[in-house]
């Protein structure tokens, strides 16, 4: 049997590891599905697609579990959306997530979905490790280890703290920085 | 003459109804533009673009009047956003809307706008409909009947109050479920 | 030696002019990048690509300086942005940017950058002007002349005026003005 | 029961007209969805969108039938089409085509597909009456009168003709022109 | 060392399974770049990007290499093609390609390239090899076994003879057949 | 008065450069509009908007007249063309052009279009030209001195030759190669 698991993996942390370790006991093989795969540099989703990869399949190789990792650019159309995930991963027989929309989105075309209790979730969470990452807190305790080895290699910490920096000193470039995330050429 | 009304009609409802009443008046053939056509499946725009244009269709056949019922895709370019409707659209004379973005961009492209005052407005707003559906209150005094069939068959209530639940017991999965519609992907 | 300035120039303004002043010293030639170029008839975008092209070439004509003005389309992936701005624009050997997003960016892909602070950074903001037009008080001052006549020309304070008014009578179209912009076709 | 019918209706034509009214013994509701909505202005699809709703609305009156005229911007991508199409028109039972690939893509979704022989064919077939437009030759007695009307209130023949004109006495600007339809900015 | 090899693989076959296997005595590491991976359903691009990650993930298990194989939509913009490449794969150090514009735009990114002499190539091509497909002659001793298992298990010969088919009894809807791939809504 | 005149300029030639003198006699400033400004790299489209953009603004300064030179995006969609380049060129009076279908969409739009004979035709055409850049053959002496400088500056001919060259000894990854343009991806 084939799952689905998708997620931002914004980074990949223990949690989504344990959510995997769980679901290798269910399935025979697994498909990744990074979801905005499109987005990067910012803060809320500083790391791009080729990088997720790189994490997600080193750290997956500690499950007996053939695993398929694949980039799914955002398609901003709730109809088509589940047509999207199909044609681009291999045929999967169950949809792992919490998520309501995608639950929703999933049962709509008739696939079974499983929700499951996520584990340690106030600490495992995408935006508490990424806040960390700014302030220069512990973050490497909460994710597997080639996930460290991939962020260090990429300099990731010096990005996420450069793209979220709004502290500019010159406020007149900054006019539109109040904005969730810098846009380019935002520059007043 | 042929008049152009255009709405998001999440649903189409007795404000819009009226709406509808008062131009017959006015025309001998309305295009009836659904805005968003492309959007479906969250709390502000649960119906996807099929289920509007049946609603539409089978509500309007009350009034003696033409009538177009047209989906249009957003565009995201205003400056030519009213050569895609007139590309969509059959030729019209005149355009009623109270957008003012709306109202602006016909008139700068020389076609003709007139406003009119809403009825009962405080009652009859999408927003508040949509509300009362996800909260189990009464909502079918408010849209012509047709619109309260085709929102049946097609279990629309169940799906909205799906998309609209963010209450979900795990945090974990939800980081980012403060964002005013969970996008998808969004799972920590 | 050729720079590079991007800005979104909603309206290009004494700040804007005066870093130029200073970029001229420094190279013999300049990109002037529109950012936003797709964006129009918001209160936060107004001005249209051509629009904001007509002012700048018309102002850069007090600068003894080559000057190339590019309108740059919203590409929403900021990995291959750097790549996008290339192509449209001659090539460059520095880029002026005190957006942090920006200097990432461009510094990820081994150009140069250097960050100049703003001058009367308080007086000389976009959003302020803005919020000028709009309640018909005095900007003229702020801005080079050519761009009040640009202004003028195509009537665009009544434009700006239009598209932000938000006080509609009949609450009942304005069920979506609460966002930020209105969009298209959000009529209730 | 309600079917969907698709073409590219580049005229609505008897053919269509002929196939429409073998349909409606077979379905109390129909959908028209009209393909490559977004393509106009060629000599392979000279009508808008628009132009082609309104043709095909008053042509299909002649019908005892409910009809949802559908226009479909074209999606480019195979594997979603069929979500997209079902998100944009009313939900029906049957599809009726003739095209392999339409008729794959429905049957590996589980929609019902009707193949149908089409009446007198070499007559009336879209790219033989568009030539015979081209060429100033008889077309009327191939379309319903509702499409003659259109065709002459929009000054359609005028367009087509103008559009399909590769003679240009200069060649210079004509270097691009040995490609099926000149795109435009190819100007040499 | 992490090298890149980008292909259609439509299928994946043995000419491909030899070059990774050369290329596998210079890399440690490779990335399979899966072109057009939003093409399916036609006779140039038969199989989706989710059908070709399955068959490469089970034929490259035969090599002693860490593989990430990536789908990479089209993009229609070469001069960021580089990028969007960049950041949907893990880095590399090398890129493998006998495609004059691949070699040229890695190339002019300043990209190390590699070509290499592809073995046995009139017999190993992919499009000879979906022309047996069609005929029903033999085809399954040019692809490595899992591609075989893969194409069995999602009928992928009925639906490229499918999609081939423009043999249609009725010439009617088939007035654009003529044009290479049968475009969606061609129906005359 | 202001004129608007667009090409794809690839590369801008004495054609066009006499074609600039002429419209300088009738009017004071002129819009360069930059046709299929996203493409680049092929033997069609072989130089960059940026390119493009450089070696025109050099070449017009040799006439008395403010020009804006504005790269054009692609749109794909004739019936909203017109406004796309509206939106993106400051306003102008008369437009000059020999494609028919340019002429019709702007004439469709109520803009005056004016047509005029082209010079030397055969000798100067854009795809006479870039035939003898492939070949080695002189091309130097039928454009502008500032586009020899920008074209050996970019290493313009070795990009040329490189992404038309279809001789390559390895058929295999050629398989695609007889269409046109070679897409990416295309490796069998």
């Amino acid at each position: 049997m084939r799952g689905f698991y998708i997620g931002r993996f914004q980074p990949y942390h223990d949690g989504h590891h344990a959510m995997v370790g769980r679901i290798a006991d269910e399935v025979d093989e697994l498909v990744l599905g990074i979801g905005s795969a499109d987005d990067s540099h910012t803060t809320h989703d500083p790391f791009t697609a080729g990088e997720r990869i790189m994490m997600i399949t080193k750290a997956v190789k500690d499950f007996d579990l053939t695993t398929y990792v694949v980039p799914l650019e955002d398609i901003n159309r709730n109809a088509v959306w589940v047509s999207h995930v199909e044609s681009m991963c291999p045929d999967f027989d169950v949809a792992y997530s919490n998520n309501p929309l995608v639950v929703r989105l999933f049962e709509e075309s008739g696939i079974e979905v499983r929700q499951s209790p996520m584990f340690d979730r106030d600490r495992l969470e995408g935006s508490e490790i990424r806040e960390r990452m700014i302030a220069d807190e512990s973050w490497r305790d909460r994710v597997p280890d080639p996930v460290v080895d991939t962020i260090e290699e990429i300099n990731g910490i010096k990005r996420l703290q450069h793209v979220s920096d709004s502290d500019s000193l010159d406020r007149y470039t900054a006019e539109d920085e109040a904005v969730d995330e810098p846009a380019i050429g935002d520059e007043g």
